[in-house]
């Protein structure tokens, strides 16, 4: 078996605050000899758990990477017992390019775990996490936001799980986090998740929808920043009590009703905000045509009652995008 | 001097309604005797002003469109008194491409008026309507929105201008639009916009930022949409009340201590939201290394007390780029 | 062994004629939760057998898609029994781009079968037809053209089989067809063509190349049109006489020789046309250099006696090319 | 004024036969210090008047090209009397590229004329040829076809001109050139033509349009050579009897009926093939949507009785393409 | 007249050491409201004469670059009786893509002077040099090298000017920046340079070329850092003697002569070196073809003695690149 | 097991000198029919070892493909006792390009061996090379530079291997070839590389770094010439002394602390150049901020003594980038 490129510069174990990088190994036309560099802060003070905090897995969701550049910043080993390893920028390709996938290879980080170490660029950072970084952690806390073509209501997530103490835990984790919503999700297509890595790993595992568009709030930032304090106080790596910023709405999506895609390609009219209740049959959407005027537009119907969950954020549309996705309470 | 190569395939001036183009002949490598196709609704009864309402002068603002391509197909002739040119997607290779510039000759077309007939695309375009369709017509309204970089709180726009008469006029057709917001404008560089072209031929002229980011949103759109319905009846091309979605706060840009730049590249964390108060010295954004973790953030504070009217929208920013605007009311 | 992620949005199994997709989840930069929108039309009535109509395997080749447009839209399902499932353009994204390979991921649909459920699209859409649409099928008709880059003599095609039944079934499916030429042919490199995993699950196959350019005309598309419902009268699956529309001339490529290279770039002036009978050392084309006048070009001279059944389109040339291929009668 | 900056290798005006260049310098970044090297060659002999013979105007036409590479290489200096100057890729950085247009910038060659001596490498081009190459010519021949997204019938044109004695000159000379048939023009838009700017120099002038789709055949290269030799024997710089290679079948296109265009995007099925007569109201083509399968096709019917001269080409056409042209006998 | 658009950030004319930004407002497609940012550093103190010293002017010369920083960096006030102004990275937007002319508009620097206000990007920032910068100054220094696709022996130059006594002045400038040689140039096409525009105000000025290749080595930026310090101290504005790195070899170069082409294109093996002396005759290089081997290679024999002052650096050169310069002592 | 696609185009195994191709066919969109066509030579004659010369296994690398070309063209068979087979552009795809990698599939050819025969256009080629040509080989010889952004001293290499006899014999080989260098290496990560699948094979293999930059001098392509002409005499296939053009001084890398790497963005300014000698704790170079002036530099100090061997070359470093490689004798 081939052994993982990559390097750290900073070590992994040892008391105090260290910032450095993952070094990847990356020849190419503009560098023969270069290199990925992937910023880590690790910071570790005493006797206590390792949490692993992630952002930046899709490189175009911006509230992960402001909330671990804001604690790693700010933490101080001494307000700690443990140890948090930080990466705000999991996917650093994607994210300099402000992308879902890596432009270097056009991967999908988060449907290629557990990787490869003889694979592509973005398949080899997925294999050091998966067979070098969660196995040293405890808990995992994975951000994620909606991208420039998604938007979600603010909300941290656990999945059904086979183990139901490990998913317990995972919920009261969740709930720690303490965002607006919280989601319980099975996922139908979970192959190559970094979650479902981290899970069957018997890990602690926490992720979240935090907005979307491509951008981040004041507001989404700290929630994004307080539901991480939450969880490192759940887990008692720091002191003091869990002070959620939302008041905790829990939602479900109950199955595959809970989507509804674009049937036509153009410029899309939302009829119903993010958060907005609507009940089975009312038009979620219209979709004008992008080539002429005067013609009268699609609609896009709610399969069920629920509230707008998430919805596609660009102006135009395409046929197959999900355009909104309701939930329940 | 060349005659504008584009010609309508429906009349201008005929009393109903009808759909077409604006037909640019363009050769090109994929189509040596290709058009460009420009969506056009003409809707004509009696006698009464001319309206010329316009969308997607930059192709990735999407209020306009969609309140546009909802009027034309909702507004029968038998409603109106006058006649109404709709043309929702002015720059529309641009629009097709969801770009702020034309991605034929990446020409912004509100700095390219009065346009050129024998120029570029965009320049042709821009000419067609400063020496066709803007001197047909009494009033204009341009919809703008911030587009994929920038967000604005929605408002309704009139300039100062030279002529007393003609800026008080404008300024009631703005409030008549009745936005949550009103804002007053004297632009530093106003060459080459559609604005000071249609100004400058002394109409009525009525503009906007109606929010951005690259989508639209069931409010933002209803407030387009009301919008100029109220201003159609506030000119009398249709009737009833004028009946104004918000409460209408004036706003104005005293200077350019309104406007705040980044001055590093990186990760932009807001720390005040559209619409929130800030004073002087109060932090606007941090903005983070996209490089390393663990460095103090760069800090850009306010120059004035006043409100957030606009701030940048992705998640990463590059040194110059308008960070935030502040309005005072 | 991982599902393959593709879903019809219509059954295609009942009776009646339906219209909609194969959908294919695709997550990529501008739509995260996206999808590749494959049409698809299945028409079904009474007892008979299942034909599978397929075009747009290469999407610059247009014959196939033309016929099977015409014939979803035509053929009702009274005037049948057994089921017809057409899937005008197969690689959609090729199509789309009116490339050969598809844009996605660069590859060539009629070299990867039997295909990947967890491969790049095109492997999962292969993947679906090789597992789920050809064993749910007795005949297959696989359209095929030259494309932008060949041109042929129109011609329907049966490959030389180890199974002689097999073989004696598809040479008269071919005939049925009813082509101009017919061509029997023995794939020196069959590995990973739909030909292939089509046969191999012992179904009845016709495969086709119409011409050529990019382009189709009237006259060709009419034999594609032909063709179709000749092989559906002649499995049963419709009532009525084949009716020819060539005089069907059958053709061989006996080997190696049959083929003729480019061994210099340049400007090809083609000697002799499609459907010309040439002899053995005759000049099939200069090439003239493309970066200079006044040198004398260089000649590609036939290595057989033969008529011209295939050329290379375009008016420029590659060393290595595929100048023309000469079949015998 | 600035002076046009080509200089050419060999001389203009010495007897005997030269292969060279013109010679534009172009620096750009991947040659500081290259050059735009376009290829000429130059027979002179004894008394006679000077022909320039052009291919390449468009890049992706190639009749001429094939033709003039074959008289640069045949014609020896004492078959002649006068001069004969062939340049067989005007628009070498185009015809190199394989397009229509420039890749350096974008700009149609016969759309720019008369050129600049400090615009653009297309601009200054032209410039050389209308300040230099076309003033020392008596007879100037430019050949085209219909390139990669038209075809044409193969003729000879002529255009009406307000000099009824130059008129008559081109007219003769373009029977005297032989095609299959021949083409009265008057262009509509004639700005910036090569065409133009010959004839606005007095100069006798043939252009002709000699099939398409970005090919030649041998019969089209053999019209193409047939008819410079032709045309050089009819103004007596070769001797000889004029010898037409087709019966000369006179066009007319008596005004903007004569064009046809598409109204939707779409899979183009023709219905008429070139040379093909139709009445008015018969349908030219079906445009099949390309996202989805079972809807009824847009048709487009003639304008007007005629045959079928010129169409689009490609097998998908978009909105505003001319999809047809008839001319009238 | 439009105004120029750049603003700097820092005053151009205060005592002290300034470090800022030329902005220049640049909307586009992903900052709508952006900025080029171009770095300046002004140092003042007492009286003396005004120093501009610029680099970048094309983005790919790296010497001028790296002496300026350093200059910017290690100055102090009080070391000077003047000013000097610093542009290390005069066409910004090149410098950052690592390309000689602008990735925004394509546009060569140094042949778009006088510029324009209202003109392209390159074309704004060449006019705020020319309209601005120059006349505040009295002595310019702008460094040149050659690139990626050039590579030079290292000289300072100066032109034959139609004014004696500046001339005179600039050939010792020229002497008094010290570098291994020193090169007397008469511009054939002096139109767009910045050389031009800056001795057409009568300014004095000095060039260099001082390496190549698109690097730069530790030596031959010590003679760019050297010869801006001595040049300082020849115009008085620092004290100190004037300490040249080179003995001051004079070279000159005669004619067109001088400049010699490749008339293939291929793979270039030179056969003298950088400094190497020549004579008629001498073979400089082969060029061998890039598609097949076994072929002689075609021999660019030297049109005069002389020594290699100047070469085409590429492994790969096409028909028309400058293959090398040859100058004489 | 699939067999490999590729075929020469020559006999491998006759005696004389035969110029060809190696032809993979490559079908894409612009040639359906294509083919990757790299150019071989092979001179045999008599009885002897047969010697594999490579160039081009990088694309932007020039001393090999040059003296290949050269001695490709001058060996003649009478002069040889064996055969030598030469492929001076192995990855001939990246070769046209001038690029490192493969322009078709992005992949480095000397970290893809053993090579698959159904994979990319990269792996195709280097199985070939692995299954077809090493193994008829004797002895290899593969040549390489810096390519565009790395530059070497000029030297032959040899591995440390398990096999101490065939070690021994390739330090011999290497000292034969007589570079002004010699470097014994041990590779950390040897996995895919081309050497590693000749020695693996029991193979006498030789390969270099001649310089870099993307260029040759006269004097680097006389040494890669005179080294193979070095070796052909060393092994026997020609006759005659060996003799070095250097005075081999003998180099070794010893560890990881030889390798220096760039831990900022920026220009980088080298402070010591190739073969200089520099002592523990001396910057090697300054890295300036490429957005802004007045900053101080970041400093990269030697880990240790030793002498400048390679060093990166463009201008412009990124983090992570090796800057520079010391070497002691």
């Amino acid at each position: 078996m081939t052994a993982n490129p990559i390097s750290p510069t900073i070590p992994l174990d040892r008391p105090g605050k260290h910032h450095g990088f993952l070094r990847l190994p990356y020849s190419r036309n503009d560098s023969a000899w270069g290199s990925v560099m992937i910023p880590i802060t690790v910071i570790a003070n005493g006797q206590g758990p390792t949490a692993l905090l992630t952002g930046g897995n899709h490189g175009d969701e911006y509230e992960g990477p402001i909330a671990l550049q804001s604690l790693a910043w700010q933490i101080e080993p001494e307000q700690i017992s443990g140890r948090i390893i930080i990466v705000p920028y999991m996917n650093y390709p994607a994210f300099r390019a402000g992308t879902r996938v890596s432009p270097i290879d056009q991967v999908n980080m988060n449907r290629c775990f557990p990787g490869r170490p003889d694979g592509t660029v973005t398949q080899k950072i997925a294999h050091y996490f998966n067979d070098v970084l969660v196995p040293m952690s405890d808990v995992v806390l994975d951000y994620h936001s909606g991208g420039k073509t998604l938007d979600f209501l603010p909300y941290a997530a656990a999945h059904y799980l086979d183990d139901a103490e490990q998913q317990a835990a995972c919920v009261a984790a969740m709930q720690a986090f303490g965002a607006p919503y919280s989601m319980m999700m099975r996922e139908i297509d979970n192959v190559g998740m970094f979650d479902t890595a981290v899970e069957s790993q018997g890990k602690l595992f926490v992720t979240t929808e935090l907005g979307g568009g491509g951008t981040a709030t004041a507001r989404s930032a700290r929630i994004a920043t307080d539901g991480a304090l939450n969880l490192l106080r759940h887990v008692g790596i720091m002191s003091g009590p869990v002070a959620p910023s939302g008041d905790g709405v829990l939602l479900d999506m109950p199955g595959d009703d809970c989507f509804h895609f674009a049937t036509r390609d153009g410029l899309m009219q939302p009829l119903a905000d993010l958060g907005e209740a609507v009940t089975k049959g009312q038009p979620l959407a219209h979709i004008w045509p992008s080539d002429r005027s005067g013609v009268a537009p699609v609609e896009v119907l709610a399969n069920m009652d629920g509230i707008v969950a998430a919805r596609h954020f660009p102006g135009l549309i395409q046929t197959g995008d999900c355009l909104a996705v309701l939930a329940v309470t």
